[in-house]
């Protein structure tokens, strides 16, 4: 069979020039901003970004409280007491936590008193039960103890109408346990980016099926789904769609017109079944198309009614890398959280040598084994399995042709 | 008033002796084991622990496959081309990615041939477009192209029938992907834990309430809540329950026949208002109660029905403290991830000192501020924004009275 019109049309073939990954970022930090806010309750706020900063409603403590177990007395009435010659006082009563103030203590009494009840009127310090013997109507104090020892002040905590937490916060268990304290059942937090994962590609089967025939399974969309709700975006599959222009103009569209950002998995090079950069060039715009990035330089960076657009390659491991460096960075920024990664790096030396081009950034797996950082030879941008076995990353600077073996460098480790 | 029955017996009061956290911690390990597996989907999946080591179904790929664009061909009939004296090939027609494997390309043939489309029967290499002009009848070659070359094989990412995942292991996006290409619809992950967490005191008043007078906001279950869900287990809450011994016993009861872990925050102590640790003794065991720890000694960790039940001190720094040492060990053992910390170690100097006390070990809160560590001075038990002051915390074993200012200590921090 021979073919009327080129299926290739080599004059149309590869990137004229291929965007920085400095400049890309550039042009995220500039377009892409943190999304507004919503509220939530303290049982769904760990974890969140905080929208604003808030102020403590109520000071926590509210009011003087005990902070031992013991009986509340004028302190100064205590001075000279000791286990030989211990002070009577008369009980008048007793003060539990959450109940009332309890009886006034005058000179010469003492009210039984729980860890967290509040200081009755008249006393001003706790003796610890521990100092005490009582026999229900008086109680002899064998140990001097000051006014103000054994009271958890008011407002020792927190103060009330003092700020307690900043905006863009990402909060903390304890954080949503302070919320509570200061009577906060419900915080303003950044909503979380929804992002669209639109999947193309005439060779996909669904995620997680059995590959048959030339078709294969679906890997990018559970990867990727995985990776925006690590980052804090609630993620939406559409897809696997077969490389049919109509149908991904129109998913294009939808999306820009319902997620905060859209990913495309698929299609992204520039041979004739890649629709999706020529599609986003004409919805909106595509300033980034090629990017100077091993192994994932089909990628792009476009908008469309505003709303960013990447454009990942379907390899998988090029996806991963595409997404690390420019996807991920937009889920964050939408939500509000520091654009770096989120993986933690350390340093270390390499056991041999990592080769790399010169003219690209190069995302080169590797694993630590006994201290020291092993490159994982197969490199290639469709072994997902690289990624699996790699204990992280190392990222290889476009002006350097690799690294000597020995050498110290930074890992990006995954776990 | 007078009492007639005391409200406090100072025989009864404190710990005769506190276990040591190594000598908790040294029990968790040998009666808390992980829970058995569950079965999820995909989109489920990631940041779970495999239960089962996973060995794939299927080779990635399953067949030889392009792996740029291009044609197809005998490699060895292209040798001694260059772009002055380009070879031809008959052009026999295309081949898809997810299409069928395309005619048989027999000697001076080529096939067009996409990214990810099988090789052709009779093919052994793809010549890339960019070396290649096409008539779309004929198409001349002007690259020797090695047989092999550009050509992904079967099996080169994954062999089918090999172990690809081990049991245990955290899954991350990758993963995921992975997963999926082999075809792994759904995974066996370890359970998740079923945490009930429940809040007793009278002076409670629900999470995230305006403080009233003596009473307070519960300020432990949302934070504990968020602990159990960062470290995998699935929380409840119930309460505040006042400090009611026959209430307090039938939720025990009643978590310990269908929770994995019971949490109890509140009455942890030895004060007669302390009604946990002897509906735990009563109900099951418990043999720790008091910490030789610092701000958590009122904790106790016991076992009713084989469910592990931890003793919470209610002030909620002491909460905090009890929980990272003892309680998110064991949820973080029943979910079959590692025991240790989910906080980030960094070394650093003290910028002035740290005090402690000798025989229990401390949890100090700590702030990290232009590479010095510095001691948070308010560390009363109930301060909780001492915890959300603090960057993280540094231990202090119990056999030291603390670190001189310039020490190095290890920060776990929190975020």
């Amino acid at each position: 069979m021979a073919t009327g019109v080129p299926f290739h049309d080599p004059r149309m073939r590869g990137f004229r020039s291929r965007t920085s990954v400095e400049a890309a970022l550039g042009l995220i930090d500039r377009r892409v901003d943190r999304l507004g806010p919503e509220r939530v309750g303290l049982r769904d706020a760990s974890g969140r970004v905080l929208a604003a900063g808030v102020v403590a409603g109520a000071s926590v403590p509210a009011f003087d409280r005990a902070a031992m177990d013991g009986y509340a007395v004028r302190g100064e009435e205590t001075f000279g007491a000791d286990p030989y010659t211990p002070i009577a006082f008369e009980l008048i009563g007793r003060v539990r936590p959450g109940g009332d103030r309890g009886p006034f203590v005058g000179p010469g009494q003492a009210a039984e008193i729980a860890t967290g009840a509040p200081i009755p009127p008249g006393a001003d310090t706790v003796v610890r039960v521990e100092a005490t013997e009582s026999d229900g109507r008086t109680v002899r104090v064998s140990e001097p103890t000051a006014p103000g020892r054994h009271v958890g002040r008011a407002g020792e905590d927190i103060v009330g109408g003092t700020a307690v937490l900043a905006a863009g916060r990402v909060l903390r268990p304890q954080d949503v346990g302070l919320l509570s304290a200061i009577g906060s059942g419900t915080v303003e937090v950044v909503r979380r980016p929804g992002v669209t994962i639109l999947v193309t590609g005439d060779e996909l089967l669904a995620a997680g099926t059995r590959p048959a025939g030339s078709r294969i399974a679906d890997a990018n969309s559970p990867m990727l789904a995985a990776l925006v709700a690590r980052d804090g975006g609630l993620p939406s599959v559409v897809g696997p769609l077969p490389d049919d222009r109509d149908r991904i103009r129109s998913s294009i569209l939808g999306a820009a017109g319902s997620a905060d950002c859209l990913l495309i998995s698929g299609g992204s090079s520039t041979g004739p079944e890649d629709h999706a950069p020529g599609i986003v060039a004409e919805l909106g715009e595509l300033p980034v198309h090629g990017l100077a990035i091993r192994p994932a330089s089909p990628a792009g960076l476009g908008f469309v009614g505003g709303v960013p657009v990447v454009l990942l390659p379907g390899n998988p491991v090029s996806c991963l890398c595409a997404y690390d460096f420019i996807a991920g960075p937009i889920v964050r920024r939408l939500g509000g959280r520091p654009p770096s990664w989120p993986y933690r790096p350390t340093e270390l030396p390499l056991a041999y040598k990592l080769a790399s081009v010169v003219g690209r950034v190069d995302y080169a797996r590797v694993a630590v084994s006994q201290g020291r950082v092993e490159p994982i030879a197969i490199s290639g941008a469709s072994i997902l399995s690289s990624t699996t076995r790699a204990d992280g990353f190392v990222v290889v600077p476009a002006d350097l042709e690799g690294y000597p073996a020995g050498a110290v460098v930074t890992v990006w480790l995954y776990d």
